[in-house]
């Protein structure tokens, strides 16, 4: 028989959303359409739009502010009125610039007000700022076409590809875009980079750049600027082709043979080699043979004692609001805020990369999940829409998926060894979890982000990077910065950096920051004097203001400490202080504070750091860092040196996580996540008066009765029969394709 | 229909055991008859054996040298022959001492020649160093019964408990020891602790801690010299008694309500609290489909191209030999050499407890594995055989499990968007694992223990721990070493850690250690100048000698690096030089170098330090660590100091784990293993072409077909089919007795 389905999955109410379900299609839709009519906008839809125009970028939900939110579901006001936080380019202004207006009430709005975020360094958001969109991507490969067309002597002569007028997955090529565009403020001038068209082209460099100004809103004026050709600077295409094709070999031409051209297609995931199953057999996989055990309703999610509301927001990604255990809330807010990468490197494409995620509108690009492969068959998959960079609200299917775990370990355990061949008792309970998974793919990068909760009252975030690394063409002075993963390419190091934010509520808004340092003592021995002995002890240090709680927590990497965020008012049973201490697996060391290209991730310094909860600093970075790294409209930096106390008051902490990546052979196909995961932990500390999974069920007790092979099982009424077979739903399941 | 079996399990031929392989029941017992009868050595059985006697402790596999075992493997020679290392005390000589033979050939032994290692700081063992057995134990225990018998009138009047004449899980007590055994090499004293016998007696001390000394072999000399009640020192049972019982209140009597008695037992495992499911209902599982993936040819394990060797160590546990991926062999020996852990504390018995677990024959106590729970219910369970402290060889069924994890997480994955709303294709394959699972028990903790063999070429090491803290009556000055877990309860800081040994052979024997080191540069940019850029750079520096591989790695945990095991005369395909990374995530700052109690454990100050091999440097520690800390008899700083080059040789990278605790609430009743995982990788690092996952027929590729909602899935094969439910194999399984 087929395992009974369990739980139900109650699919969104779209007219009535709650409080922290992001926008509906139709919200949006209802938002678009009145700013449309707004004459003194002058919006053109962005599909007819040119950079002169103004048109709306994005839409997304504004949170109310958290005490409306509280006093909506603590004290039963009713909800707050819904809002969108839309992004307007306004090309058509002087001069151009970005501007973000409030919209409502939803789904009937009946006002606009162009708003600043007093977060913001700035009132007027640049037009350099803003991500690239399809409007510049309109005319940016206008441009590129006629190059390339131009340029076919070199692409053939070269590579046997084209731009134009080839046949896909024979000898096609592609153009793509790097970040930031230019090297200052003053810029914008994208570099392209070309690749060959085939599975896994990020790791087909052919090692031919161009570079586009497009800093004038007029399309005219946009124009080539540089192009460089294996290692060879020239200042226009015409000047490229006519050195190329001349005699007098003025150029140092390529001419190898195209690569995986001859073998197998190294960047491909076809399988190849002696297989290790001569017959293939599936692996194994989860069955839930007394049907599912969580709760879906709509984007509110229920699982044994937690329960909490997921959104995607457009920018970033997932956030999961209002945790709760035991139905008092933990954190008000979990979410990334940010995932960037900085390279080294010497070519003009590579060594300008230094990539900010949420500029590139990453929450928008966690799309469908395929079942059986990126998560188990048994998962729940969710739903989400956005409107940003297209004339209407897209929905990508599945792409949130939810399922419970059992981990194949024990959370706890214990054998009670009789030291004489027997045990008095065992007992254990297996670490069953529920995991919630998006995969933010950019460009080349596939992201696997996990909110995991565990019976123990841990909350697990963790972050598994795969998909490809960015290669280059392997010019002598590139070398150095990284190993060849193929003929004539490289892959160079980089570091990746992930912000979180995590406003923690323990027991109620008021906390407070501790820190319990670990350091040694020699002191007398009482029973053994006048013996002395060295060992260790603990200080706890409360952190006053943002000041000492980051920067003044940065540089002891050495010092072993707990980072807790403590109640000082509340007290367990035995009065110590409740608490939940923040425990951080993946910090890496942050060495880029002097490169002018990180300012806008500033926020990597800090493996944790602590501010005062301000609604206005809803994100420590925004989608106008990547195009303005270099003086950012959010600066980390400002939440903290304006010195807040955090002393018993409603505080928020951000985490950094991040890893060197120094790319080698086995990055080929593509990274792998075993051995690259990164986690950090929320785990409850002197909260609970004993660890709450107590309570589980799932506990298995056994006790040794008086026959030599006998044994008492008690397991709370839980079954282990398994007589279903788990309902088949695998990868034929998927569709990719997003919904308009 | 009940799912296949799939690969086959075949039991251990224990006639013909290979060159890994553990020694059977049949080789130790011969060796002990052999030595029985050799009447020079006057061996009397251990059961029936005084101190001042001798006897045979423990007997386990005598490992052949590197070159005899690889001559046989890689060249063919004859199985070296089988020798067992046998452990003997010596009580019967001048000054007593313990000594250790090797007892050959098996299992028809001929010769016994007596050894002292090489590596040994000393040519005779003190008879001091000898771990706790249960000779010690069986006088130890008479004094404590009478003296129990005597403390009667403080037991009743504190605790309403006896030791003598009480009822079973009613108004027992229980006393246990710690160790060290005193303060310095000079002494054998031993502190035992009163304890609530119930379950989870740990979490229930009284208060009550008795010193005995026993460094004579004369039983008759053996005494109480201390005993601490309720932080008052005393010198014999009847002052203590007496003073307990005058009127004149000499003593500060502790007269509270016994622990855990009005309410449910707090240091229970039984399901207690309002339970998140009304219904229970089991969890997630494993089934497979298709069968088991994996072989086990007794204690030889295959998993897709991976290959090894699996032995239970005596001592210290698991060894896992000769691990080889496509036949090339990359490990020779990957194994725990001791678990440690040291604890601040101000009682006498907390104050001086610092445990080296391998002292404690840990390997011994990784107990029967319970189904469902330890390890899912598809694992195969071996079992293991070991001689020590006893007159016959026992088995440990089921100590070792082994089982096929998917991890529910991708290895790799990329979805190729068509930044169009669909995307060009899609691929993913599943990080499917083979896990070998031990659990050690030690007194109140239990310890798993995870080798994971991913299909990347990487080896995952992982401690996850959980079973009870040590607790400690809260004396007022204890309390600044921990927080309460319960009324007069108190848990104390703490650091567990673990050392391992990693023999990698990369390509052959010779091979160097190098770092990676990652700084900053600042550069001019060729492609817009005068522009400068400040970016990341790695200089690959290759440590020559054994003290700038430990000792001068040692002190730089800010500087990011990679630490790679290379063998610079072998190259990959595109001429980078292959190795093996080592990535430790569970590095843990020691600070206790000043304490002389840890000197037995001083590789604890090295997160990765590399040796030259040496057959006699077989493991960092000893069974004599515990109880001779100060002048440990293996000293790991020896391995180091003779500062052997490490330059292209057969070279052993040696890896510490270690974690803070400081317990909390939330660790009663047990310790729970969510946030509290260590692990740490071998990764490939240019030493396969590529990602050698390439070969899996578990590869999905998907690609658009023309219809909207259609999709080519190309599984190599591979079924998502699952018809047949998995046969039952939960608790009810379950044993936990040895057998002799
Ligand atoms: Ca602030
Ligand atoms: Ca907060
Ligand atoms: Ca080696
Ligand atoms: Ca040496
Ligand atoms: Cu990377
Ligand atoms: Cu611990």
């Amino acid at each position: 028989p087929v395992c009974q389905t369990g739980s139900p999955v109650i699919p969104r109410d779209f007219d009535s959303p709650r409080v922290f379900d992001g926008l509906t299609v139709q919200e949006s839709r209802s938002v678009r359409d009145y700013l449309l009519k707004i004459k003194s906008l002058s919006l053109v839809p962005i599909s007819k739009a040119r950079p002169n125009n103004s048109y709306i970028y994005m839409i997304d939900l504004h949170m109310p502010l958290k005490d409306a939110v509280l006093r909506h579901l603590d004290v039963g006001y009713k909800q707050p009125e819904r809002t969108a936080k839309v992004v307007l380019v306004r090309g058509d202004q002087t001069p151009p610039r970005v501007e973000e207006y409030l919209v409502g009430p939803l789904p009937n709005p009946s006002y606009q007000r162009k708003v600043t975020n007093p977060s913001y360094t700035t009132s007027t958001i640049p037009y350099a700022a803003k991500p690239g969109d399809s409007v510049d991507y309109k005319y940016l490969f206008k441009i590129l076409e006629i190059a390339s067309y131009h340029l076919y002597p070199v692409l053939y002569g070269s590579y046997r590809l084209s731009y134009h007028n080839c046949t896909k997955n024979v000898d096609c090529m592609e153009w793509w875009d790097i970040a930031p565009k230019g090297r200052g403020s003053d810029e914008r001038k994208t570099w392209f980079w070309a690749f060959r068209d085939v599975e896994g082209f990020y790791l087909h460099p052919l090692g031919l750049e161009i570079q586009i100004d497009h800093i004038s809103t007029d399309v005219a004026d946009w124009k080539i600027t540089k192009i460089v050709y294996n290692g060879q600077l020239f200042y226009d295409v015409e000047d490229l082709v006519n050195r190329y094709v001349s005699k007098g070999n003025a150029v140092y031409r390529m001419e190898y043979e195209p690569l995986g051209y001859k073998e197998h297609l190294y960047s491909s995931y076809t399988r190849r080699g002696k297989s290790e199953m001569p017959e293939p057999k599936q692996g194994p996989k989860l069955v839930e043979p007394d049907g599912r055990r969580f709760t879906v309703d709509g984007h509110h999610i229920s699982y044994m004692h937690w329960d909490f509301n997921v959104r995607m927001r457009t920018s970033s990604g997932l956030v999961i609001y209002d945790i709760r255990f035991q139905n008092e809330r933990i954190v008000y807010e979990l979410s990334l805020q940010d995932a960037v990468v900085f390279y080294s490197g010497y070519g003009p494409a590579q060594g300008i990369s230094n990539y900010y995620d949420t500029s590139w509108i990453m929450g928008a690009m966690n799309f469908e999940l395929v079942p059986g492969v990126d998560c188990p068959e048994t998962a729940v998959f969710l739903d989400v829409d956005h409107f940003v960079n297209a004339n209407e609200p897209f929905t990508i299917r599945h792409a949130v998926c939810v399922f419970e775990d059992n981990g194949n370990l024990p959370l706890r355990r214990h054998f009670s060894s009789d030291f004489e061949g027997g045990y008095t008792y065992y007992a254990g309970l297996v670490d069953y979890n529920l995991v919630v998974r998006t995969i933010a793919n950019i460009w080349n990068y596939d992201y696997i982000f996990d909110y995991i909760f565990h019976l123990n009252g841990a909350i697990e975030t963790r972050v598994s990077a795969t998909g490809y690394v960015q290669s280059t063409y392997a010019l002598p002075r590139e070398k150095k910065y990284g190993y060849p993963i193929y003929n004539n390419v490289v892959a160079n190091l980089h570091q990746h950096l992930f912000h979180f934010k995590v406003d923690l509520d323990v027991n109620g808004m008021e906390n407070s920051y501790s820190t319990l340092e670990i350091s040694t003592e020699k002191v007398g021995v009482d029973w053994a004097k006048p013996k002395t002995k060295t060992q260790m002890i603990y200080n706890e240090k409360i952190m006053m203001d943002e000041l000492e709680a980051g920067p003044g927590q940065q540089n002891n990497f050495d010092t072993p400490k707990y980072d807790v965020i403590i109640n000082l008012s509340k007290t367990n049973k035995y009065d110590s202080r409740r608490a939940y201490r923040i425990l951080n697996f993946g910090k890496s060391r942050f060495l880029l504070e002097d490169s002018d290209v990180t300012k806008a991730g500033r926020w990597a310094k800090y493996p944790i750091s602590v501010t005062l909860y301000n609604d206005a600093e809803e994100m420590s970075t925004s989608i106008y860092a990547q195009n303005y790294p270099w003086e950012p409209v959010v600066d980390f930096e400002k939440f903290i040196q304006n010195n807040d106390s955090i002393y018993q008051r409603d505080i928020v902490a951000w985490v950094t996580m991040g890893v060197m990546h120094i790319p080698h052979t086995e990055d080929v196909p593509s990274t792998t996540t075993a051995g690259s995961q990164l986690r950090f932990f929320l785990l409850p500390f002197n909260y609970f008066t004993e660890c709450p999974s107590v309570s589980s069920p799932n506990t298995v007790k056994i006790t040794p009765r008086s026959g030599l092979s006998d044994v008492n099982v008690e397991t709370y009424g839980t079954s282990f029969q398994s007589t279903c077979a788990q309902k088949e739903y695998g990868p034929t399941n998927f569709n990719g394709r997003t919904k308009t």
